[in-house]
């Protein structure tokens, strides 16, 4: 998608590097980074350089390239798919990219071993734009079927950033907004905030920006009141992991918004490529939740007034603050998953028809 | 309450002058201010320098004295007590603060004008220190009931600011919390930032810190999944106008955390003087939700790394924001609302029992 009229994808392979956009930096600076040992890459999912489940499992798949790069010693290369797979603990993707590669180049020997893993991991990120641009495509008839009811711009409410940064192009959440607006359907998007780290003011509103489709950012408080008042069709949001019953592990603050949505009759769709379904866990009490860093509540970047970016501690110096990343909303909330093999219910049911 | 040892009031009056702690200061600095005028009175309202239902209605109260002070010309008064009252939109003390001011000082004449104001607002004080008092002794038997069960730190999530800075002193949320800390009862809050402006992290935990009571700050959207994993046994709120029905209407985001609690099966109070009784609206669509500026969300302050205040823009340039400040909690979601009279449904039956 479009960042100041340019097309980009989220990460490429460019003389033997890793390219990537530094999400860490945006909205303020757009920054391209390189990426070249495996170390590189484990950092950049750390520290979230990269972010969004479908993303991170590509950047572990060109992880594994750069490991290769590196060494042919297999025990470098399974330490390295280990330290990839432990980055993040929550994301589903993470562990299927690693498991796919690594499935893939077992056996293979060294001459061919980086021909074959950087044709995979292209491969992966190939898929995930083509999972995109069909879950876009299957959503917009949802969007579609909304506008020829009311005749007016629609207003969907979405959470974090499921957007194309999240994913290699066109994004979850996003991918039938994109084409919706492709296709003349006036849209205005409410973006939730979505603290801490602020993915959807920094990512989703500055990519929905860049696509020049109307939005608005608003605290995460705020959606409650907005559907209260009407002010919102539908919801659309992305997921870390989606387990088999139905149940979705998201970005936190993504529950509260399902639940509210339900006691406003809203719907509610969870976008999500087919690579994020969990069909291992049974209970949603079994995902790990990441504990992360307590400074990205307690500090904050943005632009001062001579536009150099500054971090600045919002919260009091005696104060402890806990940062969970995720959430789970129950299947039950969920009005449909959109996935790339089309609409189902939120349902072992609804997801086996597709997939099994 | 104390701040660094030291008791404090939120207002009082002293040498002509009515004296506030300047909240939009806290957490960072700590500074009294003086309010001389009637239009000191009214910014500092706008600007929430004070902020909270009964403080706003203190220093409406006291800013009818100033008025008096100013000029003993009733048409001044009148149109100081218009300018009061319209200095914020949704709270229902500032009409009730003013209508008491007003009707106590009809057809007095002007030699005796000032002390009788002066004696109205002092006791309007009075009043909210008492009424709180009692929220709190009230309030305790809740949570004594909790820890006697549970015999572990009893762990309650607020949300905003309902402490003892929003009222003249104990507060109202907070005020079975500071009750039952002096009673020994080992408690935890858990603290909701509260965007946008932050009351919660910058007062609500800089003043349980002042008191020495444990907190940990959350992102707004964290409630749900710590009242999903058993980590909230209560939760507690104030409001700004709780209609004669139930329905209260308090901070943005307080809807979204009595969903998750009633989700959860987690007793969800409001803490309230009946001074925030509104009688007379019938719908809680009839409320005004006050619109507040986008720079509020857009843009934060906080400290740079040599402690200076700075503010910074967090948000893309081309982005626009929305500030909704308050939203509704419908009755059916309030466990029960906990009163200076005493505890009741919130329902208009439960009320009237108690005030009627």
């Amino acid at each position: 998608m479009k960042i100041e009229g340019k097309d980009y994808k989220t990460i490429w392979f460019e003389n033997d590097c890793v390219k990537i956009i530094d999400q860490t930096k945006l909205p303020h600076k757009f920054i391209i980074k390189d990426l070249k040992t495996v170390k590189d890459a484990i950092n950049s999912i750390k520290l979230m350089e990269v972010r969004g489940a479908p993303l991170i499992g590509a950047t572990a798949a060109y992880g594994i390239v750069l490991a290769i790069l590196e060494s042919n010693d297999q025990t470098f290369l399974k330490k390295s798919a280990e330290g990839l797979i432990n980055s993040r603990p929550t994301a589903i993707n993470l562990k299927w990219a690693i498991d796919r590669m690594m499935k893939k180049l077992s056996g293979i020997n060294s001459d061919k071993i980086l021909e074959i893993a950087l044709s995979e991991a292209k491969k992966i990120c190939e898929e995930d734009i083509n999972f995109c641009k069909n879950i876009g495509l299957h959503g917009l008839k949802i969007i579609e079927e909304i506008y020829n009811k009311k005749k007016k711009p629609v207003n969907i409410l979405t959470h974090c950033n499921a957007g194309w940064l999240a994913t290699i192009n066109w994004g979850t959440a996003t991918s039938p907004i994109y084409h919706a607006h492709k296709k003349g359907i006036p849209i205005h998007v409410w973006v939730d905030e979505t603290r801490p780290r602020n993915q959807g003011a920094n990512l989703t509103s500055y990519e929905l920006n860049e696509e020049e489709i109307k939005n608005t950012i608003i605290a995460d408080n705020t959606g409650g009141i907005l559907m209260n008042r009407g002010e919102v069709d539908m919801c659309i949001v992305g997921t870390d992991r989606t387990l088999a019953n139905g149940d979705v592990c998201n970005k936190v603050g993504t529950y509260l918004k399902a639940l509210a949505a339900k006691d406003n009759n809203i719907p509610f769709y969870v976008a999500l490529p087919s690579s994020t379904i969990d069909w291992e866990t049974k209970s949603s009490k079994d995902i790990p939740i990441e504990k992360r860093n307590s400074d990205e509540l307690s500090k904050i970047e943005g632009l001062d007034e001579n536009g150099n970016i500054i971090k600045v501690q919002i919260y009091p110096k005696k104060s402890k603050s806990v940062n969970l990343a995720f959430d789970i909303t129950p299947a039950k909330y969920v009005t449909k998953l959109i996935t790339e093999k089309g609409i189902c219910e939120a349902s072992e049911n609804g997801l086996k028809k597709l997939f099994k």
